[in-house]
C-alpha cells in the first residue's frame, strides 16, 4: 500500500541510487520519462536534483508547471523504464502508450505511476542558470511516499518481495536489482545478507 | 586490474547510483570520507555532481585544491566507508586510520583508494554559489578507472565476484550491494539474471 513518508525520511527512498521515471504535467498534458540522473541534496526541507534535457518535453512542461514527480520502478517496470527513455511524450500519450497507471499525487499537478514503490512529489527551485548551463534541475521534494510491503520503518527491506525490488540503470537497456542487505559488521567487512534470510 | 576507462563512458561507472568514498588533498594532508550524493551530470565532458558539507575537513581540502576523487567501495569495504562517514580527518590520518592503501592519481593530487573498482578523478567548476547555498559540488570528470574484473566493455559486470560488488548506501549502516542483472524483457517484464548464470 502507498503509505505517506515524513519528509524529513524523504532522502532515503533515493540514497541507494534507483533509477526513475519522472512524470510532469501542464496545459492538461501530462509525461513520463526515465531518469537515472537523480539524486538526493538535501535532507531537511528535503531537496533532490535531477537532470533533465532541455529538447525533452519533460522539461517543457516542468519549466511550464514548476512541478514533477520522481517515481520509482520496480524490477516489473524494466521494460516500461526502457521505453520510457527511448521515446518522446510529444508523439502523444506516452503514459498510455507504456500502459502504464497513474494516480493523483498530494501536492503536485505531475501524476503517480502506479506500480512504483517510491514517490517524491517536486516543486522546482529557483535556479534558473543551473538548468540552462547543465540541464540541472534542484527541487524541494513536497511530499513522499512509498509502498509499505517494502519501505519500512524508514528503510529499504526488498526481502520479502524481490520483484519489487528497485532497478539501478547500467547501460543499454541493462539494470541491476538492488541487491542482498550488506550490514557494515565489525570485523572490517561488510556481512552479506541473502534475500530471506533477515 | 586497474585499467583506464574512456572518459565518454566515465559516467557508467556511476550510473547504477552506488555509494562513494571522496578522497582529497591539500597543504600534504589527504582525507577520505563517504559520499552517497554522488551523481553524473553529462556524459562528454563527463561532469558530476557531489554533495560535501560545509564543515567537512573534505571540503576544506577541495576548496584549496580544487580536485577530488570519487572511489567506488565494494562489499568488502563496507565497514570501512561506514567509519569514514562516522568520523573526521581533521582528528588525524582517517585514511591510515582506516587502514585504506592508496595510489597516485594520474590527473589530479587526491589519492586513489585501493580496493575500490572505479575511480573518476574531478576538477571542481566554477560554481560557488552551489557550493555557498547547497554544499553542492560540480565537476568534471579529467581521468577515469575501473576494476576491468568486473567492468567489462563499458559495462558493469559483477556476477562473477560477488565480493567486488559495489554498495548502495540505504541509512544507519545499512547497505544493498548492487544485484543481479535485469534485461528488459519484451514481453513488458524485466528478465533477472542471477550472478553466475549469464
Amino acid at each position: 500500500m502507498r503509505v505517506e513518508v515524513p519528509l524529513q525520511s524523504a532522502y532515503k527512498l533515493v540514497n541507494h541510487g534507483p533509477t526513475t521515471l519522472v512524470t510532469s504535467a501542464a496545459d492538461g498534458r501530462a509525461n513520463v520519462m526515465a531518469a537515472a540522473w537523480v539524486c538526493a541534496l538535501d535532507t531537511d526541507p528535503p531537496k533532490v536534483t535531477a537532470v533533465i534535457s532541455s529538447d525533452s518535453f519533460t522539461r517543457e512542461l516542468v519549466e511550464k508547471s514548476r512541478e514533477f514527480a520522481v517515481n520509482l520502478p520496480t524490477v516489473e517496470l524494466a521494460q516500461a523504464t526502457l521505453q520510457a527513455g527511448r521515446s518522446s511524450g510529444r508523439e502523444g500519450d506516452k503514459l498510455a502508450r507504456l500502459g502504464l497507471k497513474t494516480a493523483k499525487a498530494g501536492k503536485v499537478g505531475a501524476p503517480l505511476v502506479e506500480g512504483c514503490v517510491g514517490w517524491l512529489e517536486c516543486r522546482l527551485l529557483d535556479e534558473p542558470a543551473m538548468r540552462e548551463r547543465y540541464d540541472l534541475l534542484l527541487a524541494e521534494v513536497v511530499a513522499a511516499w512509498a509502498d509499505d510491503r517494502v519501505f519500512v520503518d524508514g528503510c529499504w527491506r526488498f526481502e520479502g518481495a524481490p520483484a519489487l525490488r528497485t532497478l539501478h540503470h547500467v547501460a543499454k537497456g541493462t539494470f541491476l536489482a538492488s541487491g542482498e542487505r550488506v550490514e557494515a559488521g565489525p570485523d572490517g567487512k561488510g556481512v552479506l545478507r541473502k534475500p530471506g534470510v533477515l
